[in-house]
């Protein structure tokens, strides 16, 4: 078996856009313009380009605002032939590095993040697309899109590949604060499953809510409180709350979705894919260890890349930021092309959908419901 | 590839006693006698019956006090000739169960679990191994050996497959307690580090701080603070401290003891094992697909069931708990006699050792220093 067949993030991500797009792809009649940020992934802003000129080519209802140095934007975007006419360069010259602190990041006035996110705060586009600095492009879409009404925390929610029939399960927050008190997490609840209902097409999505174990005298103090406040939303949220769940329940089929706080969400996430990705490199020397070893790996390929697909762990790296007005996705920093244009057929699929609204729509129903119960 | 072969807990936790206590060996020629709590797995007593059978044919210089349903126990243990002079059966009739609140089973004189625990208190035994509730077994713990002199929350402390030489690096806590102040996290380092040195032979274990990032400015106050308690002990306490480390790094090399509170530490256990739970079962399935796959899962079973081995979750899922003054061992709640008896190696070699001493004078130490700096 190559390594060429045992990672193949690029389509695997694709594939991960269909299933959680695909419900959506049926209301995505728009034209609509998505923002780019060029310049933040690993790779450099040729496979940005790339992703986009794949994007194009597959979708003709999409153009793009590409953000970023415009000399070298101008010279790679020149290349590609069906991008003519279709994408809008606008200069930005500060760049904002993976290991940059949010606080000082969202400061910067000429960065291509903030040009990206600027440009759907102005209405030139509908939503947004980076594979920079996490932390950064957060804190930066909190100042400029600002937070819809009644979210105190936005959370950025991640996909996770689970026993269920739709083969994912959506877990939030995953690191866009690494606090949440009980309201927070209630507004997870409500997003999570905003998330699962548009996303996934599960017309009552089941919650959970991540804790040490299952017995309601168990963990801290705020998430007994989010328990009874989940629940109380459960029937105006249209989900079923299912109580406390545990790590063990994030790849399972017991719920949909995992509510968790940022700090316990993004250890959960980084040890999962630690986890997966020890298995797939011992499952690989386990094929290369005897000759007899290497003829079965021939034999079972199909069945073993369609394995590693499903447990790549950079198929869930991508994730959506939740609770802010405007669509935000930040795309994995070591993106391909392939794994770029995947981020995008997100985001346009999100934005055509109207998602961004009808969450917020959700979420203030809720809010306005408990204002009254006062 | 049959079930059988691709689920082999008991051989793998015999083969991580190996492991682990191998270094210990060689020092533990004293005579022990082991307090084994037989009413608390999921299996009754003749699982753990059988397990202390296994021992005892294994090593002579065991014997036992065992807990429980003494006419039950008495018609087990007849059973087994081996075990003819080598047990002593203590009546104790109630039994805590798998859903009993901690602080209530703690409270109850008349256990298997506090009779086992007080024959260790009382001198009768210098370990003690159960398959119970493992928060009525750290309570009751607690409460009955007390905790050493400088620590303020006792640890569960487990293994996890890791890159490393060694195989396993070593986490805790991983659910003793959902709170840890930065004081707590140093103690844990401490232990952590005593722990890897016994257990493993590391002369100068690295020691990581859980967080969500690895650079100063990230995750809460009391883990800043921690990481400059942890880092001034590192001299004094033997061992290299490396800074934070993110979940990724839990099955990783970068260090070889991960510290994190017990909420964390025990989402992030249970996370990894149920993501390589669902791989296991993913790869049963894809070797299942097709017929070609099916000879190739035949061709390559060696490799397979050695990697199946590898990533077991059971066999991390037995934890030693450290800041006591005894040994105690938590066997799996489902463990087998194979399971059992690798459990109660660990106890034996631990105790032959005197490694819980150890750690108390090392604890001790750098608590003293830090008392003279003051």
């Amino acid at each position: 078996m190559s390594a060429q067949t045992l990672t193949d993030p690029a389509s695997a991500q694709s594939e991960i856009a269909d299933k959680v797009t695909g419900r959506l792809g049926a209301l995505a009649e728009t034209r609509i313009t998505l923002s780019i940020d060029a310049m933040g992934g690993d790779r450099g802003p040729a496979a940005v380009v790339a992703g986009i000129s794949r994007s194009a080519a597959k979708n003709d209802k999409v153009d793009f605002i590409v953000h970023g140095n415009a000399a070298e934007l101008e010279k790679l975007i020149q290349k590609k032939k069906n991008l003519k006419g279709r994408v809008e360069i606008r200069d930005a010259q500060g760049i904002v590095s993976m290991d940059e602190k949010p606080s000082q990041a969202m400061r910067r006035a000429d960065t291509s993040m903030r040009s990206a996110i600027d440009a759907v705060k102005n209405g030139d586009a509908q939503a947004v697309v980076s594979c920079g600095n996490t932390g950064a492009l957060m804190a930066t879409s909190m100042i400029r899109l600002r937070k819809i009404e009644g979210v105190n925390r936005p959370a950025i929610a991640c996909l996770w590949p689970s026993r269920n029939p739709q083969q994912f399960n959506v877990m939030l927050d995953v690191g866009a604060d690494i606090r949440a008190d009980a309201r927070d997490l209630l507004q997870y609840a409500l997003m999570g499953a905003s998330y699962a209902r548009n996303g996934m097409g599960l017309l009552r999505p089941r919650i959970g809510l991540l804790n040490v174990g299952t017995e309601d005298h168990k963990g801290r103090a705020e998430l007994k409180e989010a328990q009874d406040l989940i629940a109380g939303a459960a029937e105006l949220g249209e989900f079923d709350y299912r109580g406390f769940v545990e790590g063990g329940d994030i790849p399972g089929d017991t719920v949909d979705v995992i509510v968790t706080d940022g700090f316990t969400g993004n250890i959960a996430l980084k040890t999962g894919e630690g986890t997966a990705k020890l298995i797939g490199d011992f499952l690989k020397e386990a094929f290369k260890a005897t000759p007899l070893s290497r003829v079965a790996a021939l034999l079972a390929l199909t069945s073993l890349s369609r394995l590693q697909k499903r447990i790549d762990p950079r198929r869930v790296n991508g994730g959506v930021f939740l609770g802010l007005r405007g669509t935000v996705v930040k795309s994995h920093g070591s993106a391909d092309a392939t794994g770029v244009s995947a981020a995008i057929k997100l985001a346009y699929e999100l934005a055509a959908s109207g998602f961004s609204d009808r969450l917020a729509a959700r979420v203030a129903s809720v809010a306005a419901a408990a204002q009254t119960e006062q």
